[in-house]
């Protein structure tokens, strides 16, 4: 069903406060769920409203707890989230950053015993839209087995890397390090579909494009395979190590049945005064047009730069009201 | 054939010599192509040699000039590379970046109009050794075509990310966004061999896994399909913006014939002080213990750490003598 951005952000904030977050934290959480929805990520928007109360009720969110600083080291800063609410550390640790690349040029927020930071676009969005170009990321539980391996072992790790675009319109790619997410998988089998191309393998060690066979053996691919796994890995030592916090091995035993409980993020803000605006207009435009008008592969395949895809869905979706599953929508407000 | 490694540095420092490069200077790029090959990256590693002598004569090397500071902002500094050799403004650019980080925790130099840096991990493992951890990317002239597309406008643009590692054997990850370089295409083809996994598309527009209808077309896939692509074009923009330097654009019209004259690079470094020794050890042990000890996919894949790959090659190359094609060894001979 749609429903208009203002009332589905009305209602979220609604189930927040009902469920014991103040206010201010309730109506940025709520618009976080709204505008990823509005962008199109169904993945990460509305529909995580009930795992997120959930998870409250569970004692996996300290629903109004506030990050601390742990330490500081000129341009970075380690916080400890405390298990507050993913998203209200997010936001708190990507407008820090900004902060201190504002004193140093850039900012790092290292943040550990964090949550779920629902659509990780949001930061990098967020300091894009003030003007910073930024790089974040987060570990999480195994949902991935490493290349050569059978066994879920490395988190599926989103990386997200943004920058301010033409017209205030950021450029992003958003991507967790798996080919498909388990939320992709779960919407093909449901439509009776496959898969665009072979994503993870079958019991028998075929790679298989049936999103029911990789549910069943969870052998989800990396992208890149080999490289996607060595990434994954990389994020995770790397992420665990500059924020002091938890690596996959230690989230495995924090979320049995949970996910993200207890990880670990890192936050990068850059300024981009080294050039001019208009100099920085011209790089993104000028590689925009050379890559969209390239030859299309002729199968309906569309030529986008990175973030269009958010900014095509919240044109369709403010026009219309924001796309919510039925079911979804219906969870929410019996909450 | 097997050259012994200081036999393979010094014929490669006294062709650098011949050629017009000062001592000090020769020894440092003897000692990375030699570095590379040592490490198992063939592709990157002494077979450059006569390409670097190449392009030396052509102009788009300026043999012993140096990069000069363009812009400080805290903790990152704005280089010209004047195209002096990638290699040589590499490893500028990383140290640079580690005294950076050592005043601020995190450290970043951005440098433009510099040439190919060769194999990226050189700059990664550097700083790991130094007990840094590091993030890394260049861009490159058009190599692959943009999800969506049929002809080649974004770069395979590399991206490194290391750490220090138990017992000082770093960790790396060290990725060109296309699933396989030219090389690979090459090296599979000459040897009668198919593809491990489909690379890119024929001419009728499916994916294959011969290589030599990949060459022929030139569509190879990036990392991820979509992913890779999108991650492409923001490493290129993000690149060029830091760096006030080229895109994928501007060096399409430098490189007819050449590959990264010009280029824009980015080299971070940040200091791992917020962890204890013990913790970081103990950090990527676990991990890595952890990923290892999955079930194996059996058809003899082995499940490596990033970099493990590296460390194995430099074994075998230091008992054996390190590999190097027999055609390229004559050709440097008679440089």
């Amino acid at each position: 069903m749609r429903v208009p951005y203002d009332q589905m952000k009305a209602e979220i904030k609604r189930v927040y406060v009902k469920y014991g977050m103040n206010e201010d934290k309730a109506d940025i959480c709520a618009q976080v769920h709204t505008d990823s929805s509005c962008d199109g990520v169904t993945s990460h928007g509305t529909n995580r409203v009930p795992v997120f109360i959930k998870n409250m009720q569970q004692g996996g969110v300290n629903v109004n707890a506030d990050p601390t600083l742990e330490k500081s080291l000129g341009a970075i800063e380690v916080y400890n989230g405390n298990l507050a609410p993913g998203v209200l550390n997010g936001i708190f640790s990507i407008d820090r950053a900004m902060e201190i690349a504002k004193e140093h040029g850039v900012g790092i927020v290292a943040m550990k015993n964090t949550n779920h930071w629902m659509r990780g676009g949001t930061y990098g969005l967020r300091a894009a839209r003030k003007g910073f170009i930024s790089i974040s990321w987060t570990n999480t539980e195994p949902q991935m087995p490493p290349w050569g391996g059978t066994e879920m072992r490395l988190g599926n790790n989103p990386f997200v890397m943004a920058c301010p675009g033409p017209g205030g319109e950021p450029y992003a790619v958003d991507m967790a390090v798996s080919l498909y997410s388990n939320g992709q998988l779960q919407t093909t089998r449901l439509a009776g579909k496959k898969l665009p191309y072979p994503g993870g393998f079958n019991a028998e060690g075929e790679l298989t494009d049936i999103p029911a066979e990789i549910e069943a053996t969870r052998r989800v691919l990396p992208m890149g395979y080999w490289k996607g796994s060595s990434f994954s890995f990389m994020l995770d030592i790397v992420g665990a190590i500059l924020s002091d916090g938890s690596n996959v091995t230690e989230l495995a035993e924090k979320n049995k049945g949970s996910s993200c409980v207890g990880c670990s993020q890192i936050y990068m803000a850059i300024t981009p005064e080294m050039v001019s605006q208009e100099r920085m207009i011209e790089i993104i435009t000028n590689t925009t047009e050379f890559v969209k008008t390239s030859p299309p592969m002729g199968d309906g395949t569309r030529i986008l730069y990175p973030g269009e895809d958010f900014a095509l869905a919240r044109a369709e979706n403010m026009a219309n009201g924001v796309f919510v599953d039925d079911g979804i929508w219906a969870q929410i407000q019996a909450l």
